[in-house]
């Protein structure tokens, strides 16, 4: 399948080498190219810049965001909340036209400081905004409720028995998404039904948060025992 | 323990007579408890009238909210969340002064429908409000993100392999809780931190009920793999 990652962090990285490994044809995308790899400093985990990785991982693919978008079949929003809207613009209405657009970021707002409170929630989501803005678009919200490395490999936690969440206003567009989450490993995929239950995923992020921090690690999941 | 419990619905009931049958001096409290007991319809669930239960459960005592609190060394706050702060307030500053006070109420908002939003969250909590509004009380929050009869008895879902949260200003009032949750059945008991984590714990009603509605029961919970 050809995949369009947009959004160069770490959860960007992390989906396209673990799609990409999987033999999917993956590009991955950025507003400014040529600006992203002239990095050389560490980003704000340590992480080596993003011409590194691109380096080790010639398999895939790599552009602005309109050309990530462009030829793809599902196109992943791994931009930060914050700057979903934008950059999803900046890839380009058309280029989003009729896709599975899998939104696996967060509507965190840092600007009060630490822990980080959400820019929307209860009545409204990330994820409906998204549809809002581009309702040609085919949204489902899913992976928002782990860390990266548990998203793309759940059975390196507890032997993968824990809960992803899916929701969307398309059966078809949340069963492509789901064929994509078996390949990553995980079994129990729950469909909590259209897309206001994104709602209620994005707002997991405020335990979230806690748990990361009673527990410190982020390497935690719900499981959704029944 | 002298326990009081606030709230003569389901969730009071449950918590009344779980508590009582682990051997705890058990008062549970309604505002009005000659109008409470001069009912005689079912309630909006089917339920019979409170003054079966009261009937079949000639050990738990009742009287007013005042009553309830006034004697009890752990105050348990088992009323709607639209309707906590005016109860609490009718169960007087006094009573609640210097004492445990756990709070299992959810601030749910059903005047827009279902499902229903919350009146308050992301930035503060019911619990905060509860603990801004009674400052001498000590606020715990927990059993919140499950329903009356996993609160009670943990092990009838899963084997009891599931999580309960607290969340509370006081290591204490935490540990007294964290007792009493024990004694119930609970095994994974998670302590999230200080009473501004219950933002959190609320906010997972709102994914609870997209659960509920698609595994068709409200008896799942929550595991935190880790």
């Amino acid at each position: 399948m050809r995949i369009g990652i947009l959004g160069t962090g770490v959860v960007g990285q992390t989906l396209a080498e673990a799609l990409a490994n999987k033999g999917h044809e993956v590009t991955i995308g950025t507003r400014a190219p040529q600006e992203t790899l002239a990095r050389t400093e560490a980003d704000m985990y340590g992480r080596p810049p993003f011409r590194v990785w691109h380096e080790q991982h010639p398999s895939v693919a790599f552009g602005t965001l309109a050309e990530a978008a462009a030829n793809a079949e599902v196109v992943v929003n791994a931009i930060t909340g914050g700057g979903s809207l934008e950059g999803l613009k900046a890839a380009g209405e058309a280029n989003l036209a009729g896709k599975v657009l899998l939104d696996v970021a967060n509507p965190l707002d840092f600007s009060h400081g630490m822990p980080p409170s959400l820019f929307v929630c209860n009545t409204d989501s990330l994820a409906e905004q998204i549809q809002a803005a581009f309702p040609t678009a085919r949204v489902v919200k899913s992976l928002n409720t782990m860390t990266a490395s548990v998203m793309v490999d759940p059975k390196s936690l507890a032997g993968g028995d824990h809960t992803v969440f899916v929701s969307g206003n398309e059966a078809e567009a949340k069963a492509t998404v789901s064929e994509l989450l078996r390949e990553l490993g995980w079994t129990d995929i729950l469909d909590l039904g259209d897309l206001t239950s994104a709602r209620g995923a994005e707002m997991v992020l405020t335990i979230w948060v806690s748990i990361m921090g009673a527990l410190q690690t982020p390497r935690s999941n719900i499981k959704i025992v029944r």
